[in-house]
């Protein structure tokens, strides 16, 4: 049985690095704080014998067992600036639980614990580059080249921070069979609905988009209304219609403008230009698909009535993935044993276990976030449901181990 | 008669001070590109015997002539960042070859030259620090203890720079009896509708608010739409409604969005708090005030329909002034001798001139601006246009001596 206590008081004493209650989780990745709370892991990793790798991404991958057949489970410890305690963590140190004390009683299978680098993309784009590289989604040249703000390419910090490893110890070349990832849900539907659990069936797909309107930049006082090319009245037409699109359609898809860049920002001068960002999210890629040429329209028809220059560029993009049958049958017997209320949903974040589907089956376990707060120091779940997430986990291992 | 040669001679030359083909102009107020100008400007004031002052605010006070009556010209040597050659320094220029050449041809005034400290107000604020403090608009104390982004307050810059003088050489302590300013427009209204010389009437009121919308940042992918509260969505609504209706009453209104700074600006993270300002000008009070009651009242509902706080601040206020009736008049004799189409308007930007009405009978001059671009490297005006005005300078300070 995972002692609870020892849980918790684990995830509470390393929740302590990094953080600050005014300013929040603070552990980009490869950063001193990110590494302390790492080496952690690892003593705790050691001390119960585990045979601790890491790869050419710095990705901490830790077995216990010499089964054929592994079940991996993890997450990521870095956090974005100023975040929250819960975010990658909790599947972290959840993980190392299910090591610590389902060891000797898991008969099929190795346990693995994964600890990803840089799931965040905070210190250096993209995000999910630990997982993306383990799994063969990112070269080792692409990752290895992007600088953060100061300059500090990645390869750089990996080979500084003493987590780089070698590339065949990479999850691909020897892939688990199972990964699950426990997480909060960063959003608020669980709590607002009244459910103990989600169980994610996906990740929906995304498209970001860059949008430049060009105008002309001249003084406010001198320029007569009907003279000017002002950009953010173009960006104000579409923002909150864009929005209205996306309410009538919230089921299925979510839009939001994210960056707004207003130059040059002067409180006595026209908006020459903005630049803005547009994430559109859907598990239906025809709703994507519609919705992203609704935008696209209204962006060009806008710059015309009013005159400006205009550029859309896709930014980013990620596809739809679907986790393991299976997985999620088994995560849903193993809610109804314990007795908790669990909505079946989409993930509309990334997360590390986008990619390990690539290599593994794969499911992932949310729990509730108060007001659905994250990525800031007011993310906050409770002991209660944390620890119904790991009973949760804890339960999957067992039945995957029994009869899969 | 005014040396038209040495005039453009002199002005193309101190212009190459502080410029870059790439950056545009760049003489913050005080910075070692103002400090190399200004000793340009001195260095020909000495030649022609004037008697040089500076005052507390560090303004350059040069006086020709030991008449009773004093005719002062000037403006400002200071740009702001990346600014243009045009705005500022054509007034000051202008005058110093109005004393270079009138000198002994003016009978009843004194001439004298002012070169305005900081202006712009893009090192410290406010702007019009200079002739506000020379004036006895504001205090030396409020002055002195403006912080540049930098912070240096400008009593340190000021004594640094060798331009500190006694509080008792303040204009307000020995007012000139006329102050002309020369300018260019800055506006697109001359070129567009083909005048040669702008006469402005006084400049305009002025109010600057400061508004937040605070909602709540959460995730863009786990936060559905119906649960946001988007600061961003409050801004879009109300952005294009406000230009809309400054449209409607384009002769008498202009309001301009200036600044938006979006919190975190993160492109999957709603936007949970906006700040932004809205700058409106009228030249007539009751215009201010209902285009204030519809922003504000607009603010307010919008703030409600999106469920966010809001808050409204008076950033700025600037109250019209007019300017002298007899000296209007002797500014459209002296364009209706010379032959040059002028046009009675408002100044809807604000000038040194603006604090001059408080000691001084004052009247401007505006020349065209190409495309009515300014506070860019693009400012631009025909050599033409720069001769014309200082033609009208020129014909109404000796106006004024034969008839004030």
């Amino acid at each position: 049985m995972v002692n609870i206590t020892k849980f918790l008081s684990t995830f509470h004493t390393l929740s302590k690095i990094g953080w600050d209650e005014n300013s929040g989780m603070n552990r980009l990745a490869l950063s001193e704080n990110d590494i302390k709370v790492r080496k952690e892991l690892i003593k705790r990793l050691e001390a119960i014998d585990a045979n601790i790798k890491y790869d050419d991404a710095g990705n901490v991958i830790a077995k216990i067992g010499n089964k054929n057949k592994t079940i991996a489970l993890g997450s990521h410890l870095d956090s974005v600036p100023h975040g929250g305690r819960f975010d990658g963590a909790y599947g972290v140190i959840a993980g190392l639980s299910i090591l610590e004390d389902l060891k000797d009683e898991i008969k099929n299978f190795s346990l693995e614990l994964v600890d990803f680098t840089n799931e965040e993309g905070s210190r250096w784009t993209p995000s999910l580059m630990g997982s993306g590289l383990t799994t063969g989604v990112f070269s080792k040249e692409f990752i290895y080249s992007q600088k953060d703000k100061q300059g500090i390419t990645f390869e750089e910090a990996i080979k500084n921070s003493g987590f780089l490893g070698e590339e065949k110890n990479r999850l691909m070349y020897n892939p688990p069979d199972y990964y699950l990832e426990l997480h909060i849900e960063q959003g608020p539907v669980l709590e607002r609905e009244g459910f103990n659990i989600g169980i994610p069936v996906g990740i929906v797909s995304l498209r970001v988009l860059d949008i430049i309107f060009k105008g002309e930049s001249n003084q406010a006082g001198p320029t007569p209304m009907s003279y000017r090319k002002d950009a953010l009245i173009a960006l104000s037409k579409i923002a909150y219609r864009v929005r209205d699109y996306a309410l009538k359609r919230d089921e299925k898809l979510r839009i939001t403008i994210g960056i707004v860049d207003v130059k040059p920002n002067v409180y006595n001068a026209i908006p020459g230009e903005v630049h803005f960002t547009i994430d559109i999210r859907s598990y239906e890629d025809s709703v994507l698909e519609s919705a992203t040429a609704y935008v696209t329209d209204l962006i060009k028809s806008t710059a015309e009535e009013e005159d400006l220059e205009h550029s859309v560029n896709v930014k980013w993009t990620a596809k739809r993935v679907n986790f393991d049958k299976e997985v999620i049958g088994l995560i849903e017997e193993s809610c109804k044993e314990l007795n908790l209320k669990y909505k079946l949903m989409w993930s509309w974040a990334g997360h590390d276990a986008q990619y390990m589907t690539k290599i593994s089956r794969v499911g992932m376990i949310f729990v509730p976030s108060v007001n659905g707060r994250s990525h800031t120091k007011e993310e906050f779940t409770r002991d209660e449901d944390l620890i119904n997430g790991l009973k949760v986990l804890e339960l999957t291992v067992r039945k995957i181990d029994e009869r899969l």
